[in-house]
């Protein structure tokens, strides 16, 4: 199977100001990632609000950005819900209008506490794009599924014939690299946070990811890859470090979503609020932040 | 607003073999119910895999028990969800089918971790439907909001004008307690935990209370208020302690979810499956189950 | 074995301004409980900072406490520490110099994850006073060691011959009660949170407790237990709110080591200041809580 | 002040048959790490059961190191425990008798929940032994610190003038590179988890480590530095790699402390069983690991 190369973004989801689905900025949104180095998207994972939408915008969302995206940009449609009938059915939605691939994270209701229970869960959604990369998406974190991907690896094996790989979100390179060498690396292992891409390539990893900040620091972060590959670890080096520069000032602000997103704003690409439970930012939060995104001297980094 | 008195039954979601949704036997299960003394379903919620199922699901399973239920016999509708105007929609819908009342949990995605974000999410969704009472339902285990509940009601109380109240599903009887104390009693404090009912009566609460283990062993359960309000202390206990027992054998078999649906199997209501990713009980798990259950005598003691 | 009736104080250790340990003023500290109501002591447990203290501080303590205390007051006394070796040699102390009781609870480091880790921790322990009743104190929240009690109760057993109960301090109010229940009521339950004291009675248990809002409460909180077999239950009602309402202001103020040992000085009994870590009120802190407490009429509540 | 370069080991505490501290051991031990290329050893801390020492043994065990190594191998004694005194008396014991440096983790008990509690602590711990280096050892899994380092070298920077930097074992190499860019290099950033010392050495860190594997798997893990500075990343991979399968291993038997203590017995280095509550591996066990050590032909890579 076709493993990804480069990195993939995980964009927000547009809306408006009453938190109606924007799908117009779509268009002008790929173009942004594309002129940025960015090989694909991610849609409707955690950074795109995909839990706080409902089935049918989410379909609409994956056909905007099918029809949006230039040739060769992958689209990889993230289909995970609690209710394991909707996933199949966006799995074979996104099958249906040419998507590249799709994904899933572990359900965060119930608490998937078996490996067990997770590749059955896998399984339903994924035999719905037979024809297409199906990737798991670790996140944790965010659904309490703390389970070893080696393990699961395992499980899957042999049992899932479109099973790609996992979306790796999560601190430990170590896991990270049992995984990548199973099998002879026979499955692709994305890595899934933009802090740590220099230190997982120098271990053999970080061919292929995906992305959060990539929204509003693309160039720095797809640089990563190409100063390491270029032998110029002094610039890779540079390049990370300002990457964890901007990352510390989001996490300030609520974390990519809520702030990450109100950095759009503030590059030009207004995305519309967050939909509740997220607390969206303040004017007053607004100015802080860009007053330590200034103090980085990012809006002269960033890639508009 | 009127307070609940009395238990509560949260239902199972009945399926087919092939995990469709059973309307049909939904008539013959309200009338067990009834039979054993709820006075009610709080119907979607955990224990009826509301999460598993979709919108449209949902709102047929609400129609279907509306329709099924005896007059008087209160009807809840859970339309807690991720995607908060899917949730609205459903509690329009509850008031528009003569439902009694509707209830919603904390999102476990994202976690919510501030009061204020919690407030929002219930206000969005308990303006859907403003003639019917809304009562938050607080099971963190579920979906982390560990939030103290006691500044909840202070910052819901005059804000949300159809809040009715807690269905309290924790551990902590002290903050039950503060919660039921708050404004002289201002708001309906349920109790949702089975195995403690008596202790929370003694200390003035669980006049109203919503039950898991009320769907198979339900005159036990409504038995212990009863003798508690007759000052028969002796069979009051003895009857939380039979639940006890009774709640011992469901938590070898992963719980209400998993174990007791299956123990409406035994007692002649086949409610079928558990949706994915539940992991459904063997043969071998149900012959052991039952053993354990007739070795306290069950099956002389539930009420079918 | 003698199960403990009514309540037993776990003191706060003393200390001078310079941290070191105050024993003179035990006598004095030791009348106070006696006179209102307290049945003994459970000293250097977590309310006396006995992690803070070394081997040997523990020991005089152990001392000063047995010899303050009046005819028949039980002097119990916490050998736990992370060095089972020393913890063993203060359990030999405490039976060489005629303490009533030991205790311990499990050792914050390593975490215990393993019901035999346990066993063989207490067993080590226990034996070093095999004419002594043994108390496990079980405070999760503290130390980690989410163990099932119930699975602990029936490893012990027939294996520490002088194992003899559980001060169990838990929310899980169902779990106490298995374990009370367990073998007809083999092992003495000591309830071990002052906010729950009344639903515990109801259900039958607390017959024995360990307090620790007992140093600046007892009456109100031995009053719960006297009102409830009276038969009194509003009067028992009335007291367990109240201990709630305490219990709400040292929650305010870093809990009962921090701002309940400061309440000993404002009525009158100063044991001075938290060892490091803890973090010490400030006066501006201290005039806070006093205000809240004079709120709830604290002053002339309380028994000096 | 200096940084360290190259990695210090974190030894086993030999114990006789008994559990009583084998001393005689020692000097064979320190000339075992220094062959392997070891910098120096980290003694009594959580590979050393520091905690299940009482402080007569910590203080003769620092002793016994300091007088076994050869001439500029570092003896970093950990002097932390529950008893800030106690801490600081061993503290003063470590300059007494020669040793190079100290170091102190968060106290697990009481759990420390605020920088300011963990500045105050090492504070009084540092100041017990004015001329040596202090480092923090970082270790959050172990004690529940799960405390923002980046702000705990905020608050201490100029507060405890002896404060060398942190033994950070944690998985965030985010956090530990912002650490070790916090102005300009600072403090010495010691690099703590064997399984990542690679990716840590591209990012610019892990300059300096401590090991826990690196008893008995040193020069492999020497080796990756001594590769990257070569130049030759495929040999620090291969290096990396097996340091992995090596951990792999003892994660299959209770982590480094007990399984890797059994390494030791099988390379010829019995060091005794662990101290209660550690599950001693049983004959069985230490059958098994031989066995799936021997299937990464680890006993011809290991130095004896």
């Amino acid at each position: 199977m076709e493993k990804i190369k480069g990195l993939i973004d995980a964009p927000f989801t547009p809306f408006y100001p009453n938190k109606e689905v924007n799908y117009e900025i779509i268009p002008e949104y790929a173009s942004l990632l594309a002129r940025n180095g960015l090989k694909g998207v991610f849609i409707n994972g955690s950074s795109g609000e995909g839990y706080m939408l409902d089935e049918d915008e989410r379909m609409k969302l994956a056909e905007a950005w099918v029809k949006a995206v230039p040739k060769d940009f992958k689209v990889i449609v993230h289909v995970g819900s609690t209710c394991v009938r909707s996933s199949k059915r966006m799995a074979e939605h996104a099958q249906a209008i040419g998507a590249w691939g799709i994904g899933a994270m572990a359900p965060p209701f119930p608490k998937v506490n078996r490996v067990e229970e997770l590749v059955k869960y896998c399984e339903e959604i994924a035999c719905g794009a037979p024809n297409l990369p199906f990737y798991f998406y670790h996140i944790p974190a965010f659904n309490g599924a703390f389970l070893s991907m080696y393990d699961f690896l395992k499980a899957v094996d042999g049992r899932i014939p479109n099973f790609a790989g996992i979306k790796y979100t999560f601190e430990s390179l170590y896991e990270y690299n049992r995984c990548r060498r199973y099998a002879d690396g026979k499955f692709d292992m994305l890595h899934g946070q933009d802090e740590t891409i220099l230190p997982c390539l120098a271990m053999g990893g970080a061919q292929g990811g995906i992305g959060g900040t990539t929204n509003y620091n693309g160039r720095c972060l797809t640089g990563i890859q190409t100063a390491w590959e270029a032998g110029d670890l002094e610039k890779a080096r540079e390049l990370q470090n300002y990457a964890q520069d901007v990352i510390d000032v989001i996490c300030h602000f609520r974390g990519n979503i809520v702030g990450g997103k109100r950095i759009m704003k503030l590059i030009g690409y207004d995305l519309g609020p967050n939909r509740t439970p997220f607390q969206n930012m303040t004017d007053e939060e607004e100015a802080r932040m860009k007053q330590e995104l200034e103090a980085i001297d990012f809006f002269n980094h960033c890639n508009k």
